[in-house]
């Protein structure tokens, strides 16, 4: 059979997706925004968002811009002008979406939140109904984007241009620059916005609950608004630049490796997956458009409902597909049946993502056992409550770990069966972009979570009836464990996305095979590993220190003006947002740095080394080592290490998070117990490690992906 | 220049390590035992630890045996009896000799403890110098017995029969059973007894400090018995194993790869790290006598005057050994000053013990910034003590990792510059000679904590004078500090050794390159990071689970006779110690097996995998990979992460535990205070951190190497 080309679904995709993104923001701007109250704690909320995201991209274009330039001229000199430039705009442009989709989904979020909250006034579908909404706004336009920036990169640069084999391969290295410039924004939005989110969270928690006494979301804490600040800027705009950064860089990866197909199926090959992921655009939107609660059903029914159509509808599209381009020009041994091998691919991607959000459930539910082990540990103090919450962390690894190997070895094989040499490699290719379908929907479902968060915030503050109450927190309890599922997600098609992104820095660098025997691919390996630590140590840390200068402020406004304890004086919420901005912006920056650093370092330094090898007459070294390969095995290194300790922190937090709630249930004592003070220690601790270390982890270990991908005509 | 035999020198070290053992036992055990109450509680220390030991090494027994069989079969069936039952035959002795030189270590440090004590109340330099030599008994005779047994092997299998490079291959391959034999009973001795040990600690401190409100060490406490007795099973037995294990596993390691260059030094390089060894043990001895402390002078200062004595000693007979063995029968580029590039590369090891024991003080102690960070941030509770001390012990892994990084390449390219063909992984080899030259000095140090550990323990039970109490509180500060130095070495040489290990492994098992792009060597890696992960979280929570035990028995005690509480009835110590013994081996049962599980299972995997590949005739995979090549990543990136793993947890632990102390000392509000509680609340976590999972995770990450060499022929 002959392809089918299926290029213009891409446009078409793109438009359907922003434009729905459109209808769906203009139909939550119109709903109700409730009492003049609300709208008045929402308007602090919403400046305060605006004024960090506003200052953290002035900060994040400084460093971008200094990055583009630094790599636009090292390229330059190296392999002349023409890549410089092409991948200086490659990059800017992918700074410049990833910050747009950041802006867009959280400017939603913002106004999503009243909303949502004044319908819990009227109802409980209202309610989720408008949250999801606005959620897949900021999910379609994310997706959107990312789509549209690759292709438009794609199509732009390589117009008339690129028939052949060699011409594909130069077009595709001279975008990956998209792919660097959306994990670069990733990083320091994540980053930042996590240390803010977390830092307002613990700065509120332990001097309001704890020192002064008062309950969550009070209006007389003054750290009240950064905190719900913070779930916008943290979990909104950081998850949402994280996806794009997946999406951009997983098309971008699996674009090089169908360059290296080219003999079998052409052009179709390299699009391919811009295709799969029009087709997965447009099952989200179908996803987006099912879900309906019925007024006495949990939440995660109606939201679990809708991403069973929209993951069937993608594997059906996806089927399509492959049937319509994966077609081999040249013969193979599998011959006309190919598209059928690469589909199970792709079904085993989706797969993956099933079982991802089965095992994040499974260990961050009160249901089973790990989370009710925390409880129980929680009753002999906050010491066996850390020790039990870290235990759990740790274990949650191996599942995910065998699942990834075995979905890496499964498509592998798959694609090697084909008969294509290197074939395998696709197969991965391919499965990763089955996980990563249904990204828009997941996303929305993310972004729900501080929607319904917030919500729930300004019902409390503003002190609205019982029912409505009522309505968000149930709302709340299941944006919670959406929120943990998106982190599963995120870590899996990190880890998948991992082994794709490697091969074709390979292919780019030239880098035959990456072993460990060689002394310098060892150490190569060992820094990635220990880079991973430290950036985590640095991560931690950010929010402990912000978190103290938020204490600090509280109790001087708590001493300057004892008003706002007797509730006769509104606490001024603006200046603790501002301190928090300051000092989130301030931390984010040493790991930011050492985040870009170490790979480039490690690249260059062995570059170094080998050229001295050359020049010392003296060693019998046979054949010096290609540059490349010690930073293949930064990349691989770093890459496990980081998705196992991304797994322990995003577990570990999302369950001693759900511990404490059990225990607040009325289980084991009760609120105010000792167990449940207990509790809250681990809740504590695991707020840095699932909102601020681990969510930044999974797109370190995406930089280190890109990064290398655009050093790597450096190392050649 | 004509090599020199210096072979006498094996016989000549081990019987002067095990004689000098046996006169210092004597000095030792003729000293006084101070009053009736101390004996008393001396002799149930004695009784438990012994009662546990027996018990422990009867489950370790039945394991090993099945092991042996399993292994001679299995070795025996592929390779022919005569490996089979040499490998069975190697590993019996290993783990003989590594049991009994844990029993010896014991039996001495359970009688020098009191003997300490009783020293104490005559002078300081009397209980330092009892303390030390008891542990010297230790060190000697581990070093000794690993020693004695590898000479053995090698020169009673190989008796007039390996003259060839052939030959000595064999015969080398017939003893790394013994190295595996030794990392077993290491791993179930320090999990079982870390288990005990932390179980007894934070069981005894829960309900002791916290719930019944009396001091540390008060004999109305029914688990303090068990308590002291840990410090017994869990430091001395537990590190005596490790660094049995250590010297043995380098020791065959380094001949494996000595018979690589067997044409250039034929049986001199293959003997050299037994000589290398040998004299590591006399300046050892050296060391041990040297140490005399003032009055007045802190024990650390006389302990560390030794630690430099045994070491610049080592350095000259390193050199001496160098010259008179390393001189090549072949033309070389280096000609006659091949061995000065080897004597760096000893050198160098040497430089790496002393910056890791430097490191590591520097994050353990309390006049460091590090501890100071958590002391500070205990102010604001428990939750922000955790995450300080956590981001401390991240942090703590990065000096370490490029300090390996650069010793593992420095050596490296100094080998290779001598111009023998893989000589840069024999300097790597005699890198790691020269870290472990000094573990018997290292090895007396680290006993000598539990000893003045348990010494002040019966002090205070015994209610002896202040001056005593002064004596023994002062030399128990030091204690923890060498415990912790000893942790930091021992992480040290084993990521030090790692590289050599994985050279010897891949030498056997005909592996040419362990390439990360093959996506089952990716696999590899992955899962054993992901083991790691994994081990860690069964050996944190077997503490929780033990200690609940112990918790419980303790509570039954004070409710079935109120007179313990009020000092009129004795508690019944025994068993409590006796339920702590049958919780602890219990508990060592899974994470033991999956250790040992893990790589035999990826090994046997892909070695299936690789059959089917031939089978398949579709694929058109051009050579299917070695069967050994997932298994060499899966020991290697298991390795890197479970030396950053054991960074954290020991210094994290460690770090915690002097935080607490710096409070206690009058500090920040000093014992009792709001912030001393919070510090408690890390040193309760750290415990199963530093005592349990960190030092296991080194024998862990030994046992893979030598796990590895053992089912090497079974992959090719």
């Amino acid at each position: 059979m002959a392809q089918i080309d299926l290029s213009l679904i891409i446009p078409i995709a793109t438009l359907a997706g922003l434009g729905f993104a459109g209808l769906l923001a203009r139909d939550v701007l119109r709903r109700e925004t409730g009492s003049d109250q609300m709208r008045e704690i929402a308007a602090a909320i919403q400046q305060g968002a605006r004024a960090f995201l506003r200052r953290q991209y002035k900060s994040i274009a400084l460093i971008a811009t200094a990055l583009a330039i630094l790599f636009a001229v090292a390229l330059g000199w190296q392999k002349g002008y023409v890549l410089g430039l092409k991948t200086a705009g490659a990059f800017t442009l992918g700074a410049t979406l990833s910050a747009l989709s950041g802006y867009l989904g959280m400017q939603i979020a913002i106004r999503s939140n009243i909303r949502s909250a004044a319908g819990s006034l009227r109802s409980f579908n209202d309610a989720l109904v408008i949250a999801l909404r606005g959620g897949a706004v900021s999910g379609l336009s994310i997706v959107g984007l990312s789509l549209a920036g690759v292709s438009i990169l794609y199509y732009g640069y390589g117009f008339g241009s690129a028939a052949t084999e060699t011409a594909q391969m130069d077009l595709i290295l001279s975008i990956v620059g998209f792919g660097f410039g959306a994990s670069l924004v990733a990083l320091f939005a994540q980053l930042g916005g996590g240390i803010y989110t977390k830092a307002a969270d613990v700065g509120a928690d332990l001097v309001g609950k704890i020192e002064a006494g008062i309950p969550e979301d009070d209006p007389r804490n003054p750290a009240v608004v950064a905190d719900l600040v913070g779930d916008n800027v943290g979990d909104c705009a950081g998850r949402g630049a994280d996806l794009f950064e997946s999406t951009a860089a997983e098309n971008i990866g699996a674009m090089v490796l169908g360059v290296v197909l080219f003999s079998y199926f052409g052009i179709a090959g390299v699009i391919f997956p811009l295709v799969a992921r029009a087709f997965g655009l447009l099952a989200s939107i179908v996803g987006v458009f099912v879900v309906r609660a019925r007024e006495e059903e949990s939440p995660m029914g109606a939201l679990n409902r809708g991403y069973l159509v929209a993951t069937a509808l993608a594997a059906v599209l996806f089927g399509f597909a492959s049937w319509a381009m994966l077609q081999p020009t040249a013969p193979t041994s599998s011959g006309g049946l190919t598209w059928i091998y690469y589909w199970v691919c792709g079904l085993t991607g989706m797969g993956t993502a099933l079982v991802y959000v089965w095992v994040t459930q499974y260990y961050t539910e009160a249901r089973y056992r790990p989370v009710r082990d925390i409880a129980k540990a929680s009753e002999t103090g906050p010491a066996t409550n850390i020790i039990s919450g870290f235990a759990v962390g740790l274990e949650a690894t191996a599942i995910p770990a065998v699942v990834v190997s075995i979905a890496i070895l499964f498509s592998y094989w798959l694609g090697e069966t084909t008969g294509i040499p290197r074939g395998g490699v696709y197969g991965t290719a391919i499965a990763t972009m089955g996980m990563l379908a249904t990204a828009a929907y997941i996303l929305a479902m993310d972004t729900f979570g501080p929607i319904v968060d917030n919500g729930a915030g300004i019902i409390e503050m503003a002190g609205m009836s019982e029912a409505a109450r009522k309505n968000m927190d149930k709302l709340d309890a299941a944006g919670n464990t959406t929120k943990a599922l998106t982190k599963g997600y995120a870590v899996g098609s990190a880890a998948l996305a991992a082994f794709l992104l490697f091969n074709a820095f390979l292919t780019e660098a030239q880098v035959k095979a990456v072993d460990l025997a060689h002394p310098e691919t060892f150490v190569g390996g060992f820094l990635g590993g220990a880079l991973v630590f430290l950036f985590t140590a640095y991560a931690i840390r950010a929010v402990g220190r912000a978190a103290w200068s938020i204490i600090k402020d509280v109790r001087d406004q708590f001493r300057e003006n004892p008003g706002i304890m007797a509730g006769t004086v509104k606490p001024d919420y603006g200046r603790t947002v501002d301190i928090c901005t300051r000092s989130a912006l301030h931390e984010m920056v040493v790991p930011g740095i050492l985040a870009v650093a170490t790979p480039v370092a490690v690249g260059l330094i062995f570059r170094f080394v080998k050229i001295t090898y050359v020049l010392n007459q003296v060693t019998l070294r046979m054949e010096p080592i290609p540059a490349g390969e010690p930073l293949g095995a930064t990349l691989m290194v770093g890459t496990i290490a980081g998705v196992l300790m991304a797994l322990v922190l995003n577990t570990g937090g999302g369950a001693w998070d759900n511990a404490k709630k059990f225990i607040e249930a009325g289980n084991l004592g009760g609120k105010g117990s000792p167990t449940h003070k207990a509790a809250v220690v681990g809740d504590t601790v695991g707020d840095p490690f699932k909102d601020t270390a681990g969510p930044s982890l999974h797109i370190l270990v995406k930089l280190l992906s890109t990064i290398t991908l655009v050093i790597a005509p450096l190392l050649v």
